[in-house]
């Protein structure tokens, strides 16, 4: 930059450093991402378009920035798991905040035509961001299962609030309904007057989506067989505005991952649909964390 | 976000405030645009139309938030400066940051097809941001006097660069010539062998792009006539790769200009390539800031 | 430090600056100051020794650090204004307030025996200490009116509840008749049962102390004439402990007085117990600050 | 604190947290003790005295904040560890910095008498203090290790730089001799020239002092026997100014360690003067921390 007498200002300029030793989460959030949804269409619960384009821009991200772990994702959000004592533009937080959320929201943007073909883009989505300092590997395993946790709850939750409105009630209904319910009754609502056995639903949906890297001799076997029922799916679509869907497809479902997989093919990262919170999960995976 | 046993990891969230009483710019860069103007043909020493689609990205994210109040841009860089006292997002540094630097990067995305219709992106494009914290209106005017010096004196420097080029020198051979000559040489230098004069190159090219906001009873009449010559232009066009451009046809000027009009139209902001180093600029503009 | 295989630990080390261009207050703070008031039997409301001790340790701070341009302080805790752009540690955050409160502390200790030559020290006295960065005048004015104001309060409060538990009351009795209360009630209340004018209080107890450096040409004359009464003071000290002194002998103030001045004499700092809230105090001190 | 029209001024002040699951390193450090020292006719290169003072002090601060699990001085400073999550204060880093080095260097004033009761104090002493923020257990160990190191080799320096100047040597002259001297020399010098045996020097001035919270059940017998010559000394303490001794009487080294243990009695504080960088510390130690 050129030396002049307004140099000085540049004194001003502070860029504290993530402390060694330590693993920095990078989560990232859809800002106002429900009018966004709105003026696409995304169907509710779930628009398996839209969580395989997030996916897609964090399988870009995780490519592009080496020292990136690992990387879970759901609904507008994904966290991004930094490894402990990484370099990256020498722990200056601001630095690599401001880049990977760039990076993501450029890529997101860049792959909607993959997977909204016949639907441009109406509206510019964005996304906050915060990095988090995780100094032991315990938390960092409870930061992932926290999300997990959070993904599985509104998921259920939600899945549950648009087959309410389905079946005619409002949205205050349904928000009034479900304060109060456990777990037990939503899931069995939603199988009484939907048809619907929670645990049939893609675990795409349930489990979100997790990246990790392809490392020679490590079998990242996780995933469970999905158990979609994909007779039930046709019964619950609705044409309302925005389009409930409690079920998707499968064959849908099939076509996005595959489309996901050409786009991120020879990236080296596997992209799973599986419980975090398992220990199981973490015997495998730890040992390219800790 | 649910309750659970692993909650305890939002508390090392910690997000510090920008200190009251203070402007705030935000800075944004790109990252490894030389890569990404060379995939995409830019020509060389400017792209106008990569200036404008910066600038049409600029202008979406002053519209979307209010309290940004003048920005300034060249090259691959823009600065917006955040009003005294503002109470977005509660001062909360990494949130506004990161919501501006991905907006920002989405909206470069999104106006891409806009100004660059016949050529497709192929790579995806991203920035870093910082933010800058300053207490006195003092600094706040030095600061867009830095990135304003800044702008005049590497257009100069690339200027005469690709000249060189332009006359057969490599890129080596330009840069030794360059070291070590001045303001002065330069422009002589630019006149004998390409019969260009400094002063008559677009001001959107020498003075960068400033957007502030319109406001009643104000008049923003900064803009100096351009004084381009338009029969230079034919002449000094190369076929090379990078292609070299010192001037550009006053007329595709134009029409960029009127198209990013047409995408900035009802958005209040006006579009300006004036000095902003000058007293004039800011006894007109100071009042909005201070 | 020797260089030796450990030495990455220094690392972990960072020490963030104070904005420049802005001023900076470090205000200490007495740390459980009830319990080491007590302990050596502080008369209430006011302890006029401490209160010269506590100035003293100031005077003393101000006069090791010339980049302190004003101090303030009442009851156990004290102000500290650095100069905008003080380069003093290069502006180094942990160095400033660790050096300040440390050297405080010491020579509130090293005073002690000054001021309570008959009471040994019986309990180690410590304080804690925070930086606050003001980036406009304005806000450093009121910061000093703030604490100003704060004395003012405490002082009628506290001087209104002594008398109350002079006057038979016990602590829980004094503190609910005193909610509720306004300033008005509380003087007629005081001036009723103990016959105390409380604007005839000394200025020390009543607005605090100031201490400001001393600049040739420049006259510091803001102290009113004292008008305590000093009739008044001999039938209202009671023998209960703690001791309720609701006005102190004028002669023993002139002689802390006067101690005081012998210690910090030769320093170049002035003491005063003046209005520091009224507009005429700072048209003459302001010039030295901003 | 009133709230008043000035209260705003509030908003300004700012306290970080120390990152949880860390631990905290507090180090103080004398400042311009090289001053402090002069005027108070420190023997050189150390003096016992001193440094018993400073360990009192420590013992002190280490009584009264309980998450201080551990604290390691020599020379001038002092380490003190704050507990793994720590509670202290919320983890406000400010707070905690200025309450311990405040807390200090009050109880070095309130002390000084004890171990200098025919020296008054001259000047007031201060330290500057730092936190740090350490993540593991490694780089906890790692931290004291550095600390005992510099003991170390601090030590022998200036055993060696003293002895040269009580040889006739001036300052610069011993400075210059030792430049490019290795530790064997050093020790050669000492030997040949003053009969000095560097490792039968004391251990409270080779390995500085160690504090730790004295358990139950657990046996802190760390301490090497003393090897220090008792006939040396007499030979070799000279009269200038300041008073150089190599060797300390061992009836004075008991007497003070003595008058420590007086001091400290009752606080459950073990005083240690051996190697804290051998594993077989931390062996016994570790458990208290990890």
């Amino acid at each position: 930059m050129a030396n002049t007498r307004f140099s000085y200002v540049k004194n001003f300029e502070e860029d504290p450093h993530l402390l060694f030793d330590c693993w920095t989460v990078i989560r990232v959030d859809g800002r106002s991402f429900k009018n966004f949804s709105d003026r696409h269409n995304f169907r509710k619960p779930n628009e398996p378009r839209a969580l395989s384009l997030i996916n897609a821009a964090a399988c870009h991200v995780m490519s592009k920035f080496g020292d990136i772990l690992l990387a879970y994702g759901h609904s507008d959000e994904y966290s991004f798991l930094l490894k402990k004592n990484s370099r990256m533009y020498n722990r200056r937080q601001q630095k690599i905040l401001s880049s990977i959320v760039s990076l993501f929201s450029s890529a997101y943007c860049y792959y909607w035509k993959d997977f909204f073909p016949d639907q441009p883009m109406l509206s510019i989505p964005s996304f906050d961001g915060r990095t988090i300092v995780y100094p032991s590997y315990r938390s960092v395993v409870d930061y992932f299962s926290w999300r997990h946790a959070d993904c599985h709850i509104n998921n259920q939750y939600n899945t549950c609030f648009w087959s309410l409105v389905l079946n005619g009630k409002t949205h205050d209904e349904a928000y009034t309904w479900l304060k109060g319910t456990q777990k037990m009754e939503k899931n069995e609502y939603l199988f009484s007057t939907c048809g619907i056995n929670y645990n049939s639903l893609p675990n795409s949906f349930k489990k979100g989506t997790t990246l990790v890297r392809v490392e020679d001799g490590v079998v990242l076997d996780f995933n469970d067989p999905d158990k979609m029922d994909e007779n039930v799916q046709a019964t619950i679509v609705s044409s309302s505005n925005p389009p409930i869907s409690l079920m998707i497809d499968r064959h849908e479902l099939d076509q996005l991952e595959s489309k996901l997989c050409d786009i991120t093919n020879d990236l080296g990262i596997k992209i799973l649909h599986c419980d975090i919170i398992k220990q199981t999960f973490w015997d495998v995976v730890g040992h390219m964390i800790s």
